[in-house]
């Protein structure tokens, strides 16, 4: 594997979710495979479990681990051809990316949407343009419309904790005070789309996806119907892709609560972090038996790791 | 060991002091012990001495650490219950410490008081919740009213250069112009106070520390009289406990200078660092003989290195 | 080796360069060198490919890294003694420095000048005062008068690189819109004229460098003339050294293009990067064929990993 960026650049999901289990009961077995290779992580933007969990992924694999924090540690990056740059930007996405495949073996990297201007975002041009010039293999740390390591590692908890064949997943918008990225939702969505699941998304209207990334879903906007007899629950906020960025505010009571769970199929409920208690999930359902997102977190760990595994084998 | 956030988390702190000299002289002996381990640092405020002393200390042990500036990389945490998130807080501390905990082994944590509210700060608030929710042994970076990394490392220091059996040992307020925490001077108290030494705190009125990390100690505001015989003189500003986090300003007689030291025991001079010369302690001592000042940092490592010693021989 | 702040510091730079050239052939053959081994990178000021490049080498030869940024993790560090410490710095140089030293093998500094004070920044108190304090081993990871990491990387690759023994080399001036440091021009020229290169430097009236690090070269204002036949061609702006620190504006045409190679020798263009593209240098030579300035940095990797080597035999 020479990419991972999206649900299509994994030839077999089922396969690589296998993988990460496998890992989870062995996560020392394959030092061999990363012995004098170095994990660059690049972040443009901050990171919790993003950051800890593919560390901890590479270092389970015996690499070594190089984090540049680009906003905070080193400058402004110009991404635009053509220009004179006699501005604020002080190194080309060109230079800065194909230096940095001189010194790393496999490259993450971090690059939030502005949301502002949808085609530039959906055109994924940072994570693009790093890729185009490190000459290295790449790693998703979270894109402009894509989190794949965090679906992955969701399609590997919903395998773990999963009670019958089939589950049924439902995707369910929640409140929250500021417009956020649809990178999770999108991401999530197009996994569950090529998973053995029923899946289903919930949304207020005008908060429809980008239709790239739901193709065999069944979408409502009746939270409840959704919710009947599911397994499990996955909560998460964005902001609207039409109009682009924007938030409408209201649809507080699309936030769920331990009596919005009564109907399901003693639903799992996950979230990918960080979350706004009491906006967009209520305490009760955290701090109780349901949440899983705890759990869920760990899981990054397995997952990071059997992505890097794979790139780890197409490098030797 | 599960928890090292104070001198009561110890059973023998002779023992623990023998154990940091004895990995002093043989730093590299027990790297099986952190093998597949990872050490996770947490900081909520600045370091430089405990960063760098406690990550040392963890390789030397074998282990791998990951640093994680939450101020700085992350984002702000909320820490109260019962909340509803709508605000500038981004994640709660249930799930902040409850991921971390997922990702190493031992958590290291710092966390200063904010010096506005006693209760709160006295409650040690933040530095709890990070023991409750990580699920994993935690070790203090220092908190809001101990820092006892600091505290063990001056011990081995003083078990070191002593010079006969039960040395005096004088605590000694310094003048400063910002208000800093109780932490330090707590912390060295309660230790002192249960170490075989002859322990003076000196101080002037208005600056008594709260009398939980005081129980035997001498207490005066006689510097001079407190001096007299002293094999170890602790130099250290700390602000009122009482009004809480006031300074009351004046008082920079309490800087020590060469003259201090006339009618001592030949003492050694040491201060936690960092210190403001010739405002807290004289450039002429810090500059001469008297002073242990940078000894006494380097022995952080094998303090650090003996306490997660102890927690990575409980998790195994 | 115990200090590496210039050429000066080196017995013999063709075995340096041999050294590196080595390395990069085979990367992990002396990792028994830094087993146990620490390196220590303090950065007072951004890095990229120094930090990385540094860090990697460390890696390579099975070293620990500890990375303090300490203007953004660390505080305000006092430099001039005698102060009354009663303002916003924090911690004395002495200290700081002092205490790095009881935790880390070697020590790479990297501290920039302040562009106002020439005497100041050329007596390189900082740098010096870190060597001078710390008690171990210091490489330079740029200082303010000297890049020397870079310029060993940069001899490296026109070792590499030369089609013919003693090529012509020109650091030739280049357009920009800030006033930058003369580390690294001084730097390349003072490794320039003890190479075995002929070397010419050309800059408009008013850029002339400091004439300690130009002995032997043959300085002019006629570019064009200087790129006569030229086997490689350094592009780097840098601000006036009198009067200190200014830029007078103009000289665009000193921006090279493809056109101004017409009469080299096949002229390989290398910069240390980051290049501001079309304001110092056109994209079209960094995206043509005459370009090595990735390559370039690719060494710095085996510089710093040469330098690192002969510090740690000097330890063992």
């Amino acid at each position: 594997m020479k990419l991972f960026s999206s649900v299509n650049d994994v030839t077999d999901i089922n396969q690589l979710v296998a993988d990460a289990l496998a890992l989870k009961q062995n996560p020392y077995a394959h030092q061999h495979l990363g012995k004098n290779r170095t994990l660059g992580l690049i972040f443009l933007n901050p990171s919790l479990r993003t950051r800890l969990s593919t560390q901890k992924a590479a270092m389970n694999l015996g690499m070594n681990v190089m984090v540049m924090n680009m906003d905070k540690e080193g400058w402004a990056l110009e991404l635009n051809d053509g220009v004179v740059m006699n501005g604020t930007t002080v190194e080309h996405i060109r230079e800065a990316a194909g230096v940095m495949g001189q010194y790393v073996d496999i490259l993450g990297v971090r690059s939030f949407p502005g949301l502002k201007d949808r085609e530039l975002d959906y055109s994924e041009e940072i994570f693009n343009k790093f890729v185009k010039y490190c000459g290295i293999p790449v790693v998703s740390l979270e894109s402009a419309t894509r989190h794949p390591l965090q679906s992955l590692a969701d399609l590997v908890t919903i395998t773990e904790l999963k009670t019958r064949p089939w589950p049924k997943v439902v995707l369910t918008w929640a409140p929250h005070v500021k417009p956020l990225p649809q990178a999770v939702p999108n991401s999530f969505a197009e996994w569950m789309c090529k998973a053995e699941v029923d899946f289903v998304i919930a949304h207020p209207p005008g908060y429809e996806l980008c239709t790239d990334f739901t193709q065999g879903a069944t979408i409502t906007h009746n939270q409840q119907e959704a919710l009947l007899d599911a397994d499990f629950i996955y909560v998460k906020n964005w902001s609207a892709y039409e109009p682009y960025g924007k938030v409408t505010g209201g649809y507080e009571d699309w936030m769920l609560t331990n009596a919005s769970l009564t109907e399901t199929n003693n639903a799992k409920v996950m979230h990918c972090l960080p979350v706004r208690r009491d906006l967009e999930l209520s305490a009760e359902i955290l701090d109780g038996p349901s949440s899983v997102v705890v759990h869920e977190a760990g899981n990054r760990v397995w997952a990071a790791q059997a992505v890097l595994k794979k790139m780890l084998e197409s490098l030797t």
